[in-house]
């Protein structure tokens, strides 16, 4: 079972948005067993997207498209394979009843190319668009399966998720399971990690070993073929066992967790409450963890003290700290941090001051952080960092050292119990 | 002059990285004039590869390579093309010195497989490698011309920006200019917006309109072509006027710019300052103004309120105002407005509350906002929003309309002088 990925729309060929969307579908074809051989991207131009489907009808069973089902002129993908295929469009009522319910909702006024996104394809199993207004379509025709998205991830995403995956399944498409696991390491570089498990590595056949380094951390997709899906998972078991063996400090999460999740979920289970105090990271740290659906039974809030004054005045900072030692030191980590914990009456507090660029600030050069941890009743840590890169990076990579700093606090006070 | 971009890498049909190289090239080829209506992606295979490379003979004049010319075993780009075009392979000896210098510079020890990388098509215009070991190449054969580039985005962006354009210019394969200008609206639907300029789009040949829409808001590119640059700059500016004749009331801005990079230029050019209040948000304003270089001019600090303690303890908002009306409402965002302004010593304050989801709150739906903007001297303002998204899109278009709240208080204001 080999499938193709043609995204429709003349803005991913002038560079204006990424292709995210073939990217996720491939993850997710990958694990239903179905094998993704190309992706074409084609411009808003019926004539070239009846080509591409030409060409993807000789090379691949199931034919997904992305984008072009919007209200607007140059939305053409269902038109096009409507012709294509000899079918004719028809109103879905459903789909009407959504797209009209979901500007009520929004207080909107619903104009008539919007009925143009309820015209589906005569015949075709609909997929319901529970986050914006195009229906997605599957229809088998012509011994092929085709399946329409929409462009924006957003929508795509949540669609194929909860009803592409299973219209797949129904078809039966899928045959060899192919499983996948993401190990998430933090702390180590990718030619550190690498070297670690070379061996493994030149060995791998079933499962296969693909590690990617990015923003800081590195990630090893462990992945295994087998009919039986148990057999498959115990392939995985084993390789995540001697790699662990090996590399296992550094490990804290699969798939798509992320070092604040990790953060989030053992706050919960220990049953303790944390604050910030971001003068370097602005709120970047706050913003992440209440990102997190559940963050206010470990949550209650902080500040973001970008100011000598706020530091001073809210957070109580010592102005004989801030002149001697200056506001990115370890003296004002830690004095922001405990005292952001007493303000907020938390378990623990976590500070970030440093110097995210582009300029160099008290002479101190860009990439300088400190980091403090307040932990009610013991001593507070305060750790600092050299980071190497641009004012977002530095900032973003400051987050996940503070998480993993955290995590490894709460894991040695758990194993001191 | 077409061009094709062909992306070589089984790790991209695997979903495990994004496409980013093909966006870039992109937005390089149109900016040189030169149509992309292709691109594809395949596999580490060679039969496939060849296939792809027939295939894009048919329909381009320029192909771009990207990835495969690395030294490890799946790496098959330039053999493939080597075999297709017969040609030899040859060490290319600046490329060697240049790759055992690399070595030397990183203190690391060459292997044998990192000679491969120095072996390049006879006869191809070599493309330096600043920023990694694989050469890149251009070459003329059989009425096409071929450019290979390394897969790293880190390596092959300098290289087509410092060498690659050039050598397309050389070979005169660019010869229309294209620009491109994006305008930028928020508060206004793609169906309205479409509507409203629908006349303009049934009669677009040159300059042409593409509508995008996504996060909430809706872009425009407009793309015109001329042999003078100058001429075509005119076009666009032509356009954009009759544009926002008729929704310049929407518009806030161009290209890469952002609403929340258009408050603090305002800001900025009206010496103010601004705090932020945050509970719904938890963060995301703060954190997002602070991600643009020269914030502290504007902002010195905020409070993150998630729990109803933090807004009585830290923001004062008055028990009889939680307990009567709930802290999602147009009370609290008021006097989380207020008193934030009061608090950090700043000209304006704004305060987000609200149910991001995915449960409801206090018997409000998901989706309630209410975002509160004082000002020093005038009388605060609340405004209501129903959002029909997830948790975070609820959380991120709240940012964006409350942007796009201040800054048309702020041209209200300016207007009013």
């Amino acid at each position: 079972m080999n499938a193709e990925i043609i995204a429709v729309g003349s803005e991913l060929l002038l560079g204006q948005i990424v292709n995210t969307n073939a990217r996720f579908l491939s993850q997710q074809l990958a694990n239903l067993g179905i094998n993704v051989f190309f992706h074409t991207v084609v411009g808003d131009n019926p004539e070239r997207l009846e080509s591409a489907i030409e060409l993807a009808e000789k090379r691949a069973d199931l034919i997904i498209f992305t984008g072009g089902l919007g209200p607007t002129k140059d939305d053409l993908t269902k038109e096009t394979i409507a012709r294509h295929l000899g079918k004719e469009l028809v109103i879905d009522e459903d789909a009407l009843t959504s797209i009209e319910l979901y500007f009520k909702r929004t207080n909107r006024v619903m104009t008539e190319n919007n009925r143009k996104q309820a015209l589906v394809l005569s015949g075709a199993h609909i997929l319901p668009n529970d986050h914006g207004m195009a229906p997605g379509m599957v229809i088998e025709a012509k011994d092929h399966t085709y399946m329409l998205l929409p462009g924006p991830p957003k929508e795509l995403e949540p669609m194929f998720s909860q009803y592409g995956c299973q219209a797949l399944s129904k078809a039966n498409l899928a045959k060899e399971v192919i499983v996948s696991r993401v190990l998430r390491f933090f702390g180590i570089g990718e030619a550190a990690l690498e070297t670690e498990i070379m061996d493994l590595i030149d060995a791998q056949s079933n499962p296969t070993i693909a590690p990617l380094a990015g923003d800081g951390e590195v990630t090893l997709r462990l992945t295994a073929k087998h009919v039986d899906g148990k057999i498959a998972q115990s392939l995985l078991d084993n390789l995540e066992n001697t790699i662990n063996q090996r590399v296992g400090s550094f490990f804290y999460g699969y798939d798509q967790t992320s070092l604040l999740e990790e953060v989030m979920k053992t706050l919960q289970t220990r049953k303790l409450t944390i604050t910030a105090a971001e003068s370097l990271t602005g709120g970047l740290f706050q913003q992440g963890l209440t990102s997190i659906s559940g963050a206010s039974s470990v949550f209650t809030g902080g500040v973001v003290c970008y100011s000598n004054q706020v530091k001073q005045e809210i957070l109580k900072v010592r102005q004989e700290t801030l002149e001697t030692h200056g506001a990115v030191s370890e003296q004002c980590a830690r004095e922001l941090a405990e005292n952001a914990t007493k303000l907020f009456k938390t378990d623990l507090g976590i500070s970030f001051t440093g110097v995210a660029g582009p300029e160099e600030l008290e002479g101190k050069p860009v990439g300088t952080v400190f980091i403090g941890i307040a932990i009610k009743g013991k001593p507070t840590i305060v750790e600092k960092l050299i980071l190497g890169g641009t004012r977002e990076a530095n900032r973003g990579r400051a987050v996940k050292y503070g998480c993993h700093f955290l995590l490894q606090l709460l894991k040695e006070s758990q194993n001191a119990k």
